[in-house]
This record gives structure tokens, sequence and C-alpha cells, in this order.
């Protein structure tokens, strides 16, 4: 299969949450187009089995095929952990989680070989950092926590609050304890909270944002592959984004954390596909 | 259509919340027998178009008229909110919401005719509570106000924890500057950090917890229906639980605050509804 180069890239979330990844492939592949999907109808996927993530990821894939994408970012880490060795292999475009970017760059930077992992029940109960990581050296000691309250946290805005420190410094203590010199972020939205995870962690601790790691990776691969973007498209606003539910409530969200003015999200009947 | 005395009552949710309305059935007609279906594959409601909400209360009527129950309860506050006037006349046997039920109390309690409600994004938005204290008093004026942190709170176990009284002194604030008197815990989860939200609000507030209320309100129905058990039924447990997903975290949030051990949730497949 020919791939065309200018087609735009799929990023799917459970929500808005993955907004923080298509914003860093905005910022660091200027010129490709992306086609954005938020599951706003079934959010969150966090707390839902694995059969049940396989099964909402191949819709949103199937939507995202017929937009004719040239390839898809798993943007939802649960999505990334259930989701993404099942659907690699049925796939003839090249398609990226936020795990595997991740831990990646994790396993590359911790000097005493112990990384802490925070995310979602789902994601942090999945393993699967662990498993990536200890693929890439077995030697590393993987410490997970799950943080539940961080996404209504950020939700409601409280980003620099001291009810959010406290939370915060509650839920890591742990991770400070066991001494990790590395944390990855392991859901969307944690990077909105990043300072006050860095104030509590300390300076000598290395914060992973995978939102920022996958747009990179996906960049390399982009031109491992030559399929970038030839960047002689002419689209005043080369971004859609589409919604399973309350389109409006996505837009506001959207337009808080985008450098754009994000006029159009679309709602779809995503369990048609 | 002649209702069937000894068939069972049908109980429904967007998860494990509506259990805090179950146990005020189990408590207060322990001769009825409950068929409880948690929407835990969908949850949270609060967060949901209206359409949405009432093409998933739909499916789980058809699913609980196949367990032949002989009344159903809405215990999730938004489904009471968006569907209970939508599938009231589709059905033959009568249908009870938890919001009807608590708004009946606070317009009797209420002295100085200011009444607030807290509950999720949804339930709050769609000013239901309102259009009924309307309904039945026009002189009441309904403070509303949105308390998105309390579920993940409560889901988290942190019931008594100087956390959970900051963030609910800071959402409840404004209610105390508006010298509301009554108070309606308009989600199920609330009822479970009741001491709290009591020491907040001090003394003088009346509390209004709904499924209590929801309670006392079906058994005067079934009473004046005549269709209230026989009691003869000679069942061990006559309390069934169905979820959409992850049964077993189901049943262990059951355990932790029904005085029974729940000791089978069944998954079935509600989009077949």
């Amino acid at each position: 299969m020919k791939i065309d180069r200018d087609a735009p890239i799929g990023v799917f979330d459970s929500g808005v949450g993955g907004l923080t990844v298509a914003r860093e492939i905005m910022r660091n592949l200027p010129s490709e187009k992306i086609v954005y999907f938020g599951d706003t109808a079934r959010v969150p996927y966090g707390s839902k089995s694995k059969d049940t993530v396989i099964r909402y990821s191949r819709q949103i894939i199937h939507f995202l095929e017929e937009q004719q994408v040239k390839a898809i970012v798993i943007a939802c880490n649960t999505a990334s952990a259930f989701a993404l060795d099942a659907v690699k292999d049925e796939l003839d475009i090249p398609v990226l989680g936020v795990i595997e970017a991740g831990a990646k760059v994790a396993a590359k930077e911790t000097r005493n070989k112990r990384v802490g992992v925070i995310g979602t029940l789902g994601t942090v109960g999945s393993g699967i950092h662990e498993a990536y990581l200890k693929q890439l050296d077995p030697e590393i000691t993987v410490i997970g926590k799950a943080c539940p309250l961080f996404v209504p946290l950020v939700e409601e805005g409280w980003l620099h609050d001291p009810v959010t420190t406290e939370i915060v410094s509650r839920y890591l203590q742990e991770l400070k304890d066991k001494e990790i010199d590395t944390l990855i972020l392991g859901c969307t939205h944690y990077p909105l909270i990043r300072s006050t995870i860095r104030e509590v962690m300390g300076e000598g601790v290395r914060l992973v944002n995978p939102a920022y790691e996958t747009a990179l990776q996906l960049k390399a691969l982009l031109a491992e592959m030559d399929i970038s973007s030839s960047g002689t498209g002419e689209e005043d606003f080369p971004y859609r984004f589409y919604v399973s539910d309350l389109a409006d409530e996505f837009k506001d969200f959207a337009n808080s954390i985008l450098p754009y003015d994000v006029s159009m999200a679309k709602k779809i009947d995503i369990e048609k596909y």
C-alpha cells in the first residue's frame, strides 16, 4: 500500500486529555494535518475492562480509516495499554501509542534503574509500562501508583492550588520513599499539573511527558518511512475535531489548552463504526 | 395489566453509586426482592448529553423488563433528571426517580424557601430539581452547585479526611453565603460523605438524602397499588446484581457498603438491549 504523505494524522483519546498529545504534534510537526477523535460519550476508559477498551478502539480506528489518515496515534494511555498490540497487526498504516514512547525515554534516562509511573487505575493496573520497560532493560524496577483524583482536579482547573499540592504530595510520597529517579506522567491530563508534580518530586527526578516524546517519535517515524507532509497544503486550519458527545464542552476545553481557536467540533455516532 | 406482587423491584444506576439507594430499599422494605443493574461500562452519566442518557436508560429498562420487575427505581440522579419523564409513559409498571423524592421532602422541610442542591455537572446543569421544586412551591429559590470531585473522593475511600473537608468547604461556601436552610444530596455517592457535609454546613441546615426518601416513597406506592411483596418467598438471598463491565470491582464496592455479602455480580452486554 502506498501511503499519501499529505494525508492527516489520526489522533484519538477517550476524551479531552489527548489534546495534550495533539498539542505536542502541532508544536513539533507544524506542517502535518490532524484528525482528532475524543470519545466523550464513553469517557473514562480508565475504569473499563480490556475487552471493552479494545472494542471501542477498533470502532474509532474504523472511523479514522474512513478519514483516510496516514498514521494513528493512540493518545489515551488506557487504550495504548489495552489495545495497541491487538490493533497493530490489523492495520496497513503505522500506529503509535503514548506508552511505548514514554517507556523508551524513561529507560534511557534512569540512572538508578528505579522508574515511577503514575496514571489511572486501568493504566497502572495493566502493568504495561513495566512490561515495556523490562523488555528494554530487565534491571529496571517499576513502581506504579494510580492517582484517580488528578483528572477531576485538572478538569476543575485547580492547576495551581494548595488542595492539588496536598493530593499530589499524598499520592507521590510512596514514589519518593522508594527513591525513583525518573517518573512517567502516564495520563494525558497530568502534563497540565506538571509544575506541582515537579515541586513535590524535586529537581532530582526526571519527569517524562509521553505526549512530547510521542510527537518526537512520530516525527522520526514519518521521516524514516518518507511520508512526512510535503507542506504544500493551503488549508487555513488543518485540524479537524470529532467527538461522540457534548461537542460544545469539548470545544471549550480545547480552546483553553490549544494555541488555536477551535471553531468546530463535530459529534458523530461512534457506535455505528 | 396485573402486576405480580412477588416480582422484584428493578433498580438501576450508571455504576456503583445507586447501591446507596438499593441499601435503603433493603433496610426499609426488607421483604422485597431487588434486581440491580449498574452501567459500569458507560459510567459516568453526569458528563453525557440528555439524548445519550435517555438511550442508555431505555436499554437498561428493556433489560429489567426482561427480568419481570414490578416497579423500577432510577437510582441515578442524571438518569432521573434526563430520562424519567421520557420513559414514564412508555411503561405499564410504576417508575420512580430519586430527584422527585428528594424534591418533595425538601419543599416540605424548608422554612426560609432557600434550597441548595449539590450533584454532578449533568444533574445540576439540568435544572431539574429547580423545576420540581418550583412546581411544588413557586416561592422556593434553588441554589445549585456542581461538585465533580466528590465522587472520586468517595471512590478513593477518603470519607473522613482533611482533604475532603477542605474540598467540601470550598464547594459549599457559596451555599452557606446564600443562606440555604435545606440541602439536597443530589448524587448517590454523597450520603457516604454526609458527616463531612453536616460538619461544614452546621446543624441548622436540613440535609435531604434522596436514597432514603425514595425508599419511603416506593414503600407508600407499593402499598397504595396493593402490590407489596407477600413476603412468603423462601430465597436465601433475594438480591441479584448485574453490571455492564468489571463485575469483580463492582462486587468489592458493593461488599464495602452493603450489610450483605454480595457473592455474585453478573456481567451482561447492555448494548444488545
